[in-house]
């Protein structure tokens, strides 16, 4: 960990930085600094010992802990247009009265700016990588190389497209792997098991081992879908997963609030492969009777990323509330105090949502050689003070505004709050010009049936 | 509503203001100014009326929303300064083994610190006024009227205390009402039916009677409490409120998530007298079975307030979060994703939160007459961006830190985030000080036993 004695490109200093140990147990080490260089972590080190070393940038964190970027596992990042408009329904009346409708009327435009405005939130909540599961992709990859972001893409795709959605998911994932100079990684993108068949399963499965590519897949949102897929094809929705050989592949699932118990088997013989997001926010919008079961998953090994899903339902993309929300459910859902502590949630929040987007080599931890993906998170605020325990304040006091700086891949992204990449009001009121266009529903389409 | 043409004392301009109409519904008047004379709402008018009259001081909130500050109906606010030492733990042991034993050890000194503290997180968070039930509450009192927030003050007791809590917090109650320039109101506060026993409880309800106080107790806090209560006294603890005449006085009872359908009955009969203060999130954080009943108080005519407990279960002061996780636990409880609207959880924010503090009348709208309790929303982060539905865009998008000014009788006590009254680093370090001495638990005592 001893940093070299040539410039750095960045040097912060004088934070608390969370660090994890071998056994991946979270810690932190105070008045410390981190040197960056060539987008990368080069050393954790003394405030003293990095005072002395000469750096192209420098920036005074203290009273600031350095903590690993956030990752969004699940969203639907351009749907932050539609914030507000399908409020207090059932998911199907979501899906075919509002969303599904709307969606007939995007257009590459919108997504462009919908994306644009969706990173400005993330990184003002200290979201350094998202990955997005939606369509028209490639005006999205275009916006991460622009603001600096890195994203986890998939051109989403249903069967009613036919084969082509298929073959779109797969030419944008093999064009766009490696773009934005690395930051962008790319997956394989069915909806999900009610909305793509078996076959388009089975093909997709066949074009991940093929080409060396992830899936994200919705499957097993809530128990309805559970309970249905059982009625109609005799298994669950992770049943069709695993038939299909999509539980073959590196597979991200969204949501996963209606796994039984009789899908942990299945998904135990599939770690080290699979991983889950969860979003809780959304199930209780929904009022599903179920959320992700993250201490089943944890038992079996499977890692549970932290998300938002789109900003339609969820309201925002506010990873941090999703982190703080996580601890607070499972806890409710499990009747369990002791269980899911804030050491828990900050692994969810840093390791496990780096492996679940496939990138758990290289983002997750503060150690040197991991790609320069740090926060820097202000607790001189009243509601944060004092401090008794670093990690019960950062999952239940702190909130996504105290995040002060943003940095990805070592490049400062959003310094005191202000965002260096990104233009807020002259994307609202280009999308605000759109609007009319973009919710009109006269014409009676949608781009999809909910059944699940 | 046609304001004054002699000088205002305050004029906001270019806002949109949340509004009730005869109904109490909410709405939204755009492009309006308020006129705030002598610490009330003047008048709620167009931004153009307002433009040619002369005032001392004037805001210009365009993008902002204008609303009534917020309320804490149930808080422990010296608390604070034990937030993050009990972390991840069953009620029983959070009071048992941390938090009596070091309440043992508070000073008035840490009183008045943690006070401060906590007047600081509120007034940053949008409330403008706080139930608190608290000791030392003389020292509260002073903080109130140092930092001009308004309060609902009680001393708590326990009947361990012997007949002199009671006394002590009947003094209280006489001496402070009405302080603070009318700021602070004051209620008798037994700590709760497991801590107080009948002939207390049934003095405390000669003495409001007597007095013409309200009462604030802890009660029904959650199901254990109802089984224990049921099983050893043959009632409810609501039944033990009936049958003490606590519920012919104006009482407010803190969280009533074991409130069960027989109290129904028992509750409406004093409907008109009795609020409920719900505080969501620690009963999550506590893994309680069961959260405040607020669509059965609904239907009976019982109004609750928004509340945060205290900080060393809550770990915030944050009621803007309480008014979101409202919203989204009463959908997920009940199943139904219809039940609490946005609006609804507004409904509680504002006029269900004053009347719970026995401020009905003069606090929770923006109408003419009412005290000037004023917070400014700041709605252009992209977060908050596009509104589609403002009350979805406030309950589900905002967050508390998007309060960018806080007015308490016509007084700015933070403008664009800058606290005017309080001096945080100062209360921060003073505190910090006195830490171990408070933290101490070797001595062995507590101020009390938890047992239900």
């Amino acid at each position: 960990m001893t940093p070299s004695p040539a410039e750095a490109d960045l040097i912060i200093t004088g934070c608390t930085v969370l660090v994890h140990d071998d056994h991946e147990r979270i810690g932190f080490e105070e008045d410390a600094a981190i040197v960056v260089r060539d987008g990368l972590v080069e050393a954790v080190t003394g405030a003293d010992e990095a005072g002395g070393l000469p750096a192209r940038e420098r920036i005074d964190a203290r009273g600031q802990v350095a903590m690993p970027g956030l990752v969004n596992c699940h969203t639907h990042a351009p749907m932050v247009a539609l914030r507000g408009v399908a409020e207090d329904l059932p998911t199907e009346e979501w899906f075919n009265d509002v969303v599904w409708p709307i969606e007939s009327n995007l257009t590459e435009k919108d997504v462009e700016l919908g994306a644009r405005l969706a990173c400005a939130e993330m990184i003002r909540g200290g979201v350094t990588c998202f990955a997005d599961h939606y369509f028209a992709m490639d005006a999205v990859a275009a916006v991460v190389d622009e603001c600096g972001i890195r994203a986890h893409l998939g051109e989403a795709f249903f069967s009613s497209q036919g084969p082509q959605g298929r073959e779109k998911s797969l030419e944008f994932a093999l064009r766009h792997r490696g773009g934005a100079g690395g930051r962008i990684t790319t997956t394989l993108a069915p909806h999900a098991p009610y909305t793509v068949d078996d076959a388009d399963l089975a093909a997709t499965a066949e074009l991940a081992r093929e080409h060396g590519l992830s899936v994200h897949i919705h499957a097993s949102e809530n128990r309805d879908q559970t309970d249905v897929s059982l009625e109609r094809q005799g298994v669950t929705p992770i049943g069709v997963l695993q038939r299909t050989g999509i539980l073959d592949t590196d597979v991200l699932i969204a949501h996963g609030t209606g796994i039984v118990d009789s899908d942990l088997p299945v998904l135990e013989s599939a770690a080290g492969r699979v991983a889950v997001a969860s979003a809780p926010r959304g199930y209780l919008k929904f009022a599903w009777p179920t959320t992700t079961p993250i201490r089943a998953l944890y038992d079996i090994g499977i890692p549970v990323g932290l998300a938002t899903d789109g900003a339609a339902s969820n309201n925002s993309l506010d990873v941090w509330e999703s982190m703080a929300l996580t601890a607070l459910i499972q806890k409710s859902t499990t009747g369990d105090p002791r269980w899911l502590t804030s050491r828990q949630a900050l692994h969810h929040a840093t390791l496990q949502s780096a492996r679940a987007v496939g990138l758990g080599e290289t983002l997750g931890t503060l150690h040197p050689g991991r790609r320069a993906d740090i926060i820097l998170v202000d607790l001189t605020g009243p509601h944060a003070q004092p401090v008794h325990d670093l990690a019960a304040t950062l999952v239940h006091s702190a909130r996504s505004s105290d995040v002060r700086t943003t940095i990805v891949d070592g490049r400062v992204l959003m310094r005191d709050r202000e965002l260096l990449t990104l233009d807020v009001p002259a994307v609202v009121r280009e999308l605000g010009e759109r609007m009319l266009a973009l919710l009109d529903r006269s014409h009676g389409r949608r781009i999809q049936d909910y059944k699940t």
